[in-house]
């Protein structure tokens, strides 16, 4: 049976010359190294080849069910669940007083990309414990941390996030769930829509964060509060008891068949017991704050999926027998693999995910060196431009990866469409990544609106700056694929540099007419961003070649790279028309 | 209920403005004229909104159930295509001395278009049943026509193709089906694979076209003949019998849930009766002649639902409220067709359906001048152009219509992603059509090596000709729009005869290399023809506007047509560093 492996030489790569972990990790963790680094990714690897992966089709075929008011998951998601557990993978975060190991982000990026590529819809539950971590983290008391915080970070416990209602999905305004505080205690009422893994058999209990608004609220977004809700709570006499939360139904969704998205109504009894998180009417600042991290992950995933699409039709290629080769010393039918159009496909499926790994991992790892000195002029500088980067790589990896894995459908052919394939099953999981956790088209707004307007414009040419840096020294190398590469780069960026500005403008003039190029917009930076990282990694490539002229890894990324470049850094460049031509649309829909 | 209407304004555009398809009936068929086909037109939507639109996605649930050997529809397909028969919907194709009314194919087009909108499932039956019956025309005795036709051009009978093999799918050479003459009769014995409509319970009978090999046959696809092989056939005695026909099993699909696709089992007793069509061993080539209107028609089907989505999130987007508008004079909520990302989106959605039904119908009419006049020099002219265009209509409108279903999806937001919704529907259905009916990089590929070279280049220069002509006319205009169209569009002609040149050069150098660029050469030439609709359409409604300023449609279509030529033709142009630089994808995969 066709199986995952992880990519661990492209990502020791990433960890040893895009990074430089080893310099990071050293004024850190003592006991951490690239070397300790790689060997987890490995364990980790194989507990989702042996486990995730094998599980996956099982999770999508049968389901979930809502029996008697409770989720039931597959057996094997079960079962899976508890040596996830029982073996450590829930606690690669956390703090380490808590029990968690307190890996870099640009490690647990690359641990996470792992789970969602073989089992995305039970990897979304470990995603959301982790947001639920991190958000106590911030933003919990003490009791409350030292109450939750080590059952999350085991994993005995799990996370879900409350946000969405009926008639209010991206617009969180408008939300109408109430919390009433009587001795001490809140109880909530209210519907919550959405809610992934909100409920589920595998975990002891979970621990819903709930917006909320209490009473004589300010109106909007300034009247919301986030609510700790647990499925069980320990009542005055210590008695573990069930609250006051239905679920009243499951989704049939396109995908993420094992992942279930409830309908939950809290309190339709005596109200729901919860407590308070942070200040009251804090609740979408404190939610904002830990946006950033599922933004990203929510990117990883994109990313995730991307490359276990991309294996599963290298391997297919290799097996199937199809057709001749254009080249006619050879009379046999070939395996697919050797026709020029399912190399290419081939190409961009992994010429793009490498892109994006390598930008995921790079924005986590801004974010690291964040938190490792949040009060320096340095580490505030980091935070910024991991606020640039976090939107692009949530919006352009999950908008590429449904082209990726529409490509991995293609390749398989008439099989693809056949759902016992498994082509299909990432088409079809992939396509949520756009949507949640803030649409595409609003991490495009959040882009234009906020991030560019970032310190005055000077993020964004900080970054500009940066790909400028990289772009020259493929310039004056010797190596003329380098040079070509280095020449498209800094074609585009001059592009890029005067959408900028455009934007800019055009936003403080006519915001409309602006946010109409804000989606392509994203896209051009996504593209160029890509761009930065693979002639990035073949300036890397090319330092080891000086080395060891066969060294095969090198010289196959500096040619991932050239194709990436010679693809898309025109395509993006091409984009400013229509970032600039997009206001027609204004006018054929009034 | 949100419903389908059809498209009834840009269709009669494009008859009166684009084909002049009063001077074309003229001279084939006084009986009618553009009304008389618009009338048709809306008769069709009508049906298709009442009836299919309806059922679509009650098919897409219940799907299909295979019970003791035989296909079970779901209950209202069987009622629908019984009034699908009485109404006379199927005859609008074929002869009139067998019963059709031999509507052009252009309009045939239009028709095939609103039945693949409302209903692909259901359609798609009725689109093999026009193949058989153009099969037949051209290559039945007179026996056969006499015969066959008029139970196929009813719709009383169905028609199939079977070609494909567990071995062979893109590759027919390897096809093992055989056939067996005995006694003036042929017994079919072999297994064939994803055969559409290959089983059903909603006509009297179904025809197979099956490709096999007679005994002693040359090797390769120089030895396969083509035979019709019914479900049930007339015995000496004149006695109706099941043929000896077996479905094996259906497919589980990632969508055409109400369309079976079957495993039939040919001849496991003593063999399925069958009639030879044709000479012995000519079956490919048959099979082929037919392929250009059947690769026209799944263009057809990646057009239609493209329609289809974009209605879909265009309804959707009228009633949906959230979020706050970008103009700070409106305080309420907006609905999402007030905000400037959904009206891009709209707009792509919208433009490229405009592109794509011109093109598809164009194409369609240069069939029907070839057919008036099949051995006038002006006649072969038209051939030729409709073989170039044919495999681009096929791959370019399939190919984006994965990505305007996918848009859809977008549009709806998380409810896009329930599939109650109806939005991901179309995103699962659309799925096959870049595969079946030879893949689009098979497309490419005979867009490359058979279709550029057709009349030593003449051809396509022919059509590149065409294209400058009438973005002359538009940079003539003393409507900007119109100039700064007629501009885009001649730059990207210079790209594409570039492009064009090297890689007819390149291809008798190094076919691998020159094949690598093939698909997005195929592309370009799709974005490029869809600017020449666009411009050509922008050209005519300027005519109407100089009569009537305040035309509304006339106005819109200018407008779509500058969203189109300034997103899309530079994007297209910049596809060429692509085609000559994807050669990078055969190193590393060696």
């Amino acid at each position: 049976m066709e199986k995952y492996s992880v990519p661990i030489d492209d990502m020791s790569f990433i960890l040893n010359n895009l990074l430089n972990i080893n310099s990071f990790l050293k004024g850190n963790d003592e006991d951490l190294s690239s070397d300790s680094i790689k060997m987890i990714i490995e364990e980790a690897g194989k507990f989702a080849t042996d486990e995730l992966d094998t599980i996956n089709q099982i999770g999508d075929k049968e389901g979930i069910k809502l029996e008697n008011g409770v989720v039931r998951m597959p057996e094997s998601f079960i079962k899976t669940y508890q040596n996830f557990v029982s073996t450590g993978w829930f606690s690669v975060i956390g703090a380490k007083k808590y029990g968690g190991q307190d890996l870099p982000l640009s490690a647990v990026v690359m641990i996470n990309e792992i789970w969602h590529s073989t089992n995305i819809s039970f990897a979304t539950n470990n995603m959301l414990t982790q947001g639920a971590v991190e958000l106590l983290e911030s933003h919990g008391d003490e009791k409350q941390k030292d109450y939750y915080l080590p059952n999350l970070i085991s994993g005995k416990w799990s996370g879900t996030m409350n946000l969405t209602e009926p008639h209010a999905g991206s617009d969180l305004s408008l939300i109408k769930t109430k919390a009433i505080e009587n001795n001490n205690q809140f109880f909530i009422k209210g519907t919550k829509i959405y809610i992934t893994h909100g409920d589920q058999d595998m975990s002891d209990n979970i621990i819903h964060f709930v917006l909320a608004k209490l009473p004589n609220s300010p109106k909007g977004v300034k009247g919301i509060s986030l609510f700790l809700v647990p499925k069980y709570y320990l009542n005055n006499k210590g008695n573990r008891v069930k609250n006051d939360i239905k679920v009243v139904s499951i989704e049939q969704k396109l995908g993420h068949h094992a992942s279930p998205t409830c309908v939950l109504s809290f309190g339709e009894n005596d109200g729901a017991v919860g407590e308070l998180i942070g200040q009251p009417n804090q609740g979408l600042k404190i939610m904002f704050t830990m946006m950033n991290n599922a933004r990203l992950n929510v990117g990883v995933q994109g990313l995730a999926i991307s490359e276990r699409a991309y294996q599963k039709a290298l391997n297919f290629s290799k097996e199937r027998v199809q057709g001749y080769s254009l080249n006619k010393k050879i009379s046999e039918p070939v395996k697919i693999i050797k026709h020029p159009d399912v190399k290419r496909m081939l190409m961009e499926m992994r010429s793009q995910t490498e892109a994006m790994r390598g930008l995921a991992v790079i924005t986590g790892n801004f974010i690291d060196k964040y938190k490792s000195f949040p009060n320096s002029p340095e580490g505030k500088e980091c935070l910024f431009i991991s606020n640039l980067l976090t939107p692009i790589v949530k919006a352009w990896c999950t908008d590429q990866s449904i082209y990726i894995t529409s490509l991995g459908v293609q390749v398989h052919g008439g099989m693809g469409f056949i759902e016992d394939t498994g082509a299909a099953q990432y088409y079809r999981d992939c396509r949520i990544l756009s949507i949640y956790e803030g649409t595409n088209g609003i991490q495009a707004l959040d882009l234009l609106r906020r991030k560019l307007f970032q310190e005055n414009g000077e993020t964004y040419k900080k970054v500009l700056q940066i790909i400028k840096n990289t772009a020259k020294r493929a310039t004056e190398s010797e190596n003329n694929n380098l040079k070509e590469m280095g020449e498209l780069l800094l074609k585009s960026l001059g592009v890029i540099e005067d959408c900028s500005v455009w934007l800019i403008d055009k936003y403080e003039e006519n915001p409309e007419i602006s946010a109409t190029g804000a989606t392509p917009f994203l896209n051009m930076f996504g593209w160029v961003l890509g761009g930065w990282v693979m002639v990035n990694s073949a300036n890397k490539a090319q330092l080891i070649i000086l080395k060891d002229k066969n060294d095969k890894f090198a010289k196959e990324k500096i040619n991932t790279a050239s194709f990436f470049c010679n693809t898309y850094l025109p395509l993006a460049s091409s984009l400013q028309n229509t970032i600039k031509k997009s206001f027609y649309a204004l006018e054929n829909f009034d």
